[in-house]
């Protein structure tokens, strides 16, 4: 089996359908897309940019293969030109984009395709896949990183991530707001993001003693003993732990530290710490895992526990309080004339945009403004060109991205870091230029 | 960039790090892990059977490529020995599973993997990964198809699941739970599961007018004329259907259906009805779509809307109201002793277990009883030998599977096929062999 992620048959059949409709026609003017969230979850104040790379990837290497194409010839629904013409087919058009680790809001584009309406039209459902789950990620990472300063936040979240893409991107996203690094190693192998592990319940379980677990897991990596404590009784395997603490030293080892995975945590670390720090082990940080997400992270921090690190996985992976982002894919522009969507409810601003973004004298963020592209408005351009021709301009290091999210999210307003939801939330402002064009296209097509 | 569902590096670093311990210590008896969900979520009566197909298809193909031994090598956390065993890795153990399509319940095992230790280890994550979301789908699937019978239920969710691979279980575990189909062509391409689609917004937009837009994906799709008639005004729209329907007759084209995706779905549905009933086009099909799950499906059919069919998306693809399950990997056996969890609030039933499930005379379910693998206890057992040394016993083709589901269906009890919870819901009692076997195992261990 190939990887569905490679392939252009991941997608709607009605793309299909509707590009044998379009080639029919003739139809091969410029149509201009744009993907962005109409509306933030409940539980947002903010998004965070992600998944770009990973769409310019997909837009990069998008053909189909034989055998797809042997497929839709047998489906009887495609005529022989069509698939013919489906064989050559490459994208070939312009991206714009936020950079990854860019914070934004509601009706904001965060990527602008523009293309002959076939290529256009036929990547939507697999740019949005692609973009909402790293995005989601990305988003709720940031948070339980603005509720756990200076702590090593990991991404333990691979097992409840839906599939293996989306626990890739998990990592990859998780690593871009904040994080420290992830458990998943093949995130470390392809992104070389850092990884973090310790060990298992069942390792315990399928030893003798948990003094036995600890000492064979300690043997074998040396340069890494984190122990799980919480298997039996963590107040006792504490005290193991110091005792161990004393052995592993005339072996030149040293015990990292510990991690409870149930229980009251916010209880446990605090004792914990001190059976420690009593028994000489000042170094030893306690980690934390279970049920995890930034609630929790702030109501145990502002319990004042002793704690170093924590490992969160279910929330994050799914983002368990906003599973989905209301996010589309709108066309804007078809041949050279501006388009609108206007569904009850979905209308959408017509045209190509660009998003710009003040800040007062000390680098607060006052407002954005969603205007035309070329408009003359005030404020930095949160748009950039990412593909021309179907080529990358440039591909950017993770470290940037990573910098530049922790930038922003240095420079949010407080009401919208805060975890409750921000009322009015943040001032996305629609430019002169945009109100009379959404104007003029709806008197074309009333 | 190669495949991650494919990686044996899709795993927890501590997989790795616990199993360069074991090897350390010669470790390689025979390791029991089950995998089942601890409690359900609040929102499911029952749970769907789904994913097994690509488990075992991760375990048949596990191995490690070069460029993946090479990383860990670089790594410098793993003994030359222990990387060269593992170029030689494959998994050669048994898995017993309930088959797809079959109901279960809070801590019965879905899955249960026999191997030496390492190799057991080492696969939890990623089939954690894998059941997980193809459950979580057919469950909530599964809740669509109790509440909207005999009309046809179309997955729309690829846009909006986690990534690519979530988007492919999707369509195939929404298939099994009886959804007639999915828009995921890649879906169709590789289970032959009927697909279906429609045209976007986009579409018509992009067109001079609706009726130019309608009459070219008429001509261009003739077998499959599903207009999308919403993108401006829904009932004008479907009055053009009327005319267009005239129209393409005598190009002998038929108009199969229409959808509406946005608005007072229920409403529109009755009043479009009445245009194409009174225009003579009783044979047209209304589809519907547009933020809908299975609350929505039940308030709109029982609101006596005329709908022939729903397209459900988001709601279904993250499976929005419950997106992750308590559900674990646990070891219950090692080295020929039954062993136990016992962290606080996630204590586990020890040992080889089966599920039996009881039935009335009427065919009716009583009860669940869970129980030790050979204990003599009533009822029908649930699990199954599906993989002996590494290979698997057969293949279900899907269309067995999904008459499974569709006759678990038919048969549960009604308190448990309500959308409300069920309270006290269903019994799963503990069979005395059980029982004793946790004893015997606390006492061993305290």
């Amino acid at each position: 089996m190939s990887n569905p992620a490679r392939s252009p048959l991941l997608t709607d059949l009605y793309q299909l359908t509707m590009l044998q409709a379009y080639f029919n026609e003739g139809s091969d003017a410029t149509a201009v897309f744009e993907f962005f969230v109409r509306k933030l979850p409940a539980q947002r104040n903010f998004l965070v940019a992600a998944g770009l790379d990973t769409a310019l990837d997909f837009l990069e290497n998008l053909k189909f293969n034989r055998e797809e194409l042997a497929w839709l010839e047998q489906s009887g629904n495609f005529s022989p030109a069509f698939l013919a013409w489906l064989a050559q087919f490459r994208f070939t058009g312009s991206v714009h984009a936020m950079p990854e680790g860019r914070i934004f809001f509601a009706n904001e584009p965060v990527l602008r395709i523009t293309a002959p309406i076939c290529q256009a039209q036929l990547v939507e459902s697999r740019i949005v896949n692609i973009l909402q789950q790293q995005i989601l990620v990305a988003s709720k990472a940031a948070r339980c990183v603005l509720n756990a300063p200076d702590r090593v936040l990991v991404d333990f979240g691979m097992r409840r991530a839906h599939g293996a893409e989306a626990a890739m991107g998990t990592a990859r996203s998780s690593y871009i707001a904040g994080f420290a690094g992830t458990a998943t190693v093949l995130a470390g192998m392809r992104w070389e993001i850092p990884t973090f592990g310790t060990m298992a319940h069942s390792f315990v379980q399928a030893h003798g003693s948990e003094m036995e677990a600890f000492r064979a897991f300690a043997l074998a990596q040396p340069d890494n003993v984190v122990l799980l404590i919480d298997t039996y009784d963590t107040l006792r395997a504490a005290r193991m732990v110091v005792a161990l603490s004393t052995e592993l030293a005339e072996l030149g080892i040293r015990i990292k530290g510990v991690r409870i995975d149930s229980g009251d945590l916010a209880g446990l670390s605090r004792k914990v710490r001190e059976i420690l720090d009593q028994g000489g082990c000042q170094d030893i940080k306690i980690l934390l895992s279970g049920n995890l997400d930034e609630y929790r992270l702030r109501d145990i921090l502002d319990a004042g526990a002793p704690v170093d690190g924590f490992g969160i996985g279910t929330s994050l992976a799914v983002s368990a309080d906003a599973p989905s982002l209301d996010c589309v894919y709108k066309l804007q522009e078809y041949a050279g004339l501006a388009r609108r969507k206007k569904s009850s409810g979905k209308e959408t601003w017509p045209g190509r945009k660009q998003v710009r973004r003040e800040f007062d004298n000390n680098g607060t963020w006052l407002h954005d403004t969603l205007c035309l592209e070329h408009e003359s408005v005030a404020g930095e351009a949160l748009l950039f060109a990412v593909m021309h021709n179907g080529q990358r301009v440039e591909s950017e290091p993770l470290s940037i991205i990573r910098e530049r999210c922790a930038s922003e999210l240095s420079r949010l307003p407080s009401a919208l870091a805060a975890l409750d939801t921000a009322d009015p939330g943040y001032s996305v402002l629609i430019s002169p230029g945009l109100v009379d064009l959404a104007r003029a296209v709806d008197r074309r097509f009333s």
